[in-house]
Formats: structure tokens, C-alpha cells, sequence
């Protein structure tokens, strides 16, 4: 059974990763974006993250930040620059990225 | 195969809606999605809209409107109040709703 992110109250920020992948390397792809969500979850400022991608093709991960800088760092950091640069020249066909500030939140738990 | 929404330049908004099904009434359920998606598009203020559903049962939705006046709009519209308290009743075990701006963004074309 899946979980939702549990995060605290807004404001806090948000990077929304949409995208579609190419046919190349699917184990590969795989196991590095296994790697960095498990990454992702040891930085600085991370609250949580919810990653869904439909049979249709389109894959949406959201994660959730303390701040800004948090954002930035998790951007720059080494490895995940790696698999950023691999991510543009093989798996995906597009993608695209936002970076918002969530101002309010409510749900059903 | 699917496609990415195309947004205009930041600053707008953004509604992420990540949720968990209950097993009830999936063709019910797809059927509804479908005619809120369908809806949406007509609404004024509205940009676009990205969903996905892993093969786990975690969706995630994420629409982006003009302003946050547009979103209130559609989320008092009388067709759509009729699903959300469907989906609250029936369809979701659990989901989260975040209301956000969007400060810049970028992608791969």
C-alpha cells in the first residue's frame, strides 16, 4: 500500500517533475531513480515525496522542501548531477520542472 | 502518447492533489475523472493539467491556473463539489490537496 507525504504546515516549497520517458534503459532508469529518491530523503530540508508514473507513459514526482536553498542543494549535489545529465541524454523524451511555494494544504486522511 | 502541459511564464498557480483509491466502483471512478478533466479544461483561468496513477494506487493530479481567484472558482463549481464529496465518501481512502505558486520552472523539450 503507498503513503502520502506527511508534511508540516505551509508555507514550505515544492519541485514538481513531470515528464516522459524515452524506450532507453528501463532497468537502468530504474534503479537510478530508486537511488535518488532514497538520496533525496537523506538531504538537508527534505519533508517528502510522492512519485507516480501512469501506463500511458507520464511520470509525475513531487517532493516537498524546507526552503529554497534546500532545493538548490539538493539540485547541485554530485551524484544527482550525474543522474541529471544522464536523464537529458537518454531516459527522458521531455520533462519539465517547477519550482512553487505552497501556501496551503488540507486533506482526508 | 501522453503529453506535458504547457504553461505560460511564472508566476501562476498550481494545485497538487495526491490521493489513494479505495477498491470501490472503478469504472465509476475512471468515468468521473475523466468528465473533471473535461470540465476543468473549460474553466476560466485554467492552464493546464498533468495527472498519473501507478500501477501502487498512489495518483497524483497537479492542474495550474492563472490565480488563486480561478482556483476558488473551480472548486466551488456545482458539478465538481458533487465529486469532491463523492470522492470523500467513496473513491479516496486518502488525499492530500496543496495550493501553490509557481516561482519559475524550466524543461526539455
Amino acid at each position: 500500500m503507498p503513503d502520502l507525504a506527511t508534511t508540516p504546515e505551509p508555507p514550505y516549497y515544492t519541485v514538481i517533475f513531470t515528464s516522459i520517458r524515452t524506450p532507453a534503459d528501463p532497468s537502468g532508469y530504474e534503479a537510478m531513480a530508486e537511488r535518488m529518491l532514497e538520496l533525496a530523503r537523506q538531504q538537508p530540508g527534505f519533508l517528502g515525496v510522492e512519485s507516480a508514473r501512469g501506463a500511458d507513459g507520464l511520470g509525475i514526482t513531487v517532493s516537498y522542501w524546507e526552503s529554497e536553498e534546500a532545493i538548490r542543494q539538493w539540485r547541485e549535489h554530485t551524484e544527482h548531477l550525474v543522474a541529471q545529465s544522464q536523464g537529458r541524454s537518454e531516459w527522458y523524451a521531455r520533462y519539465e520542472l517547477r519550482v512553487a511555494r505552497v501556501e496551503r494544504a488540507y486533506g482526508l486522511k
